[in-house]
């Protein structure tokens, strides 16, 4: 099987994608430390890595607190309680300013030295915050200039595909795909704001996606909430 | 004056676009220690930005050394004496992977809070090593991507373009530019392997196409060689 680059933040859709991959590829996790209010989530990460038993997982320190810009990366507080259907009309406070942009920027770096052609997001732009580049046409612009980017892009022997296959599924969906492939969501997270005891809020937006996902999926929802 | 971000190495490239942009532009410098063997560059992009009154100057962590595959990130030697002429016809083992892509999407990010429209390179693609992120055709494939990733892109409250004014020039006309704008190269550092004692080994890539441009140019070298 040829190598891909998944980029694992521990999160419901990065897991399910994980999952994914693992059915077509060896599998090379990609996590960020990068000054996140909660830590939990890399743990979580660590563990789902560990129990899809992928070939390696690498876990960058990427300072985006020194840049700020976000209710994820500073002091800012975390929206609670917007109205889901109208969520996806106006970018929030948890929007970190480049932040996808960056960690494929990373995903590219290690798949070049990697050789492998496949990067894996869990983008979705259907059950989502309106966060721009969560969207097709950036995912398409981003592979686009990585194949001009890079030594294997350019001399056309190692081509980049960015793969987002969750982008036009609804969290319904994606939990269902999850389930067929064996994803234990228990051991996800997704809270931007969980307590000191690792409880999602169940108000940010994160969390009232996810719990609507559960309830439209028909499937009980196994996160502990505070 | 409207904000602008300029990447800065220390090198003569970066630091002769600084000057330029300081001409029309409030600069936040935004250099990296990501892992490079030689410290010494981040010291002279200190002072450099020191000496320009620069408005701010971050310096982010990235670690590249944990992806590998360079010789600037590693232990792979740094190639010496390579015929100037046949350069750009190999991508040499200094490329580091997505590097530019990496330093370009901190400084969106960074852009995108201090609302700064303008994002400064000094990528040149005429004296060169032919690394495929130094041309134009990729520096338009991030500016397109990049006004698809951001909040004031897509909303076009802040369209973002990335400038790279010495991508045409040749060695000797990007130091007679800066010149005429006052820098003193003596306090930029170009060589990939300096010795112990922060001296240019001479013979690197880049010292061979430093050395040419002070002599196209006609003017003194005040690089200290090994």
């Amino acid at each position: 099987m040829s190598n891909a680059v998944v980029l694992l933040s521990g999160g419901l859709d990065s897991t399910t994608i994980l999952a994914l991959a693992k059915q077509q590829f060896t599998v090379h996790a990609l996590s960020f430390r990068y000054g996140q209010r909660h830590h939990e989530e890399l743990e979580h990460a660590r563990r789902i890595a560990a129990s899809f038993g992928v070939a390696t997982h690498l876990v960058t320190d990427v300072d985006l607190r020194a840049i700020g810009g976000s209710a994820l990366t500073s002091d800012i507080d975390v929206p609670k309680d917007r109205d889901a259907s109208t969520m996806m009309s106006s970018i929030p406070a948890t929007y970190v300013p480049a932040r996808n942009t960056i960690f494929l920027s990373f995903a590219l770096a290690y798949a070049e030295v990697l050789s492998a052609q496949d990067i894996f997001i869990g983008v979705n732009a259907l059950d989502y915050s309106g966060y721009p580049d969560c969207r097709p046409a950036y995912i398409e612009a981003f592979e686009r200039m990585a194949n001009l980017a890079t030594r294997g892009g350019v001399e056309g022997t190692n081509p980049i595909h960015i793969r987002a296959p969750l982008i036009a599924m609804t969290k319904a969906e994606i939990i269902r795909l999850g389930m067929s492939l064996g994803v234990d969501y228990s051991t996800t997270t997704s809270c931007y704001d969980p307590d000191r005891h690792g409880r999602a809020c169940g108000r940010c937006d994160a969390c009232q996606l996810r719990r609507k996902g559960f309830a439209d999926a028909g499937v009980p929802d196994p996160t502990v909430y505070a």
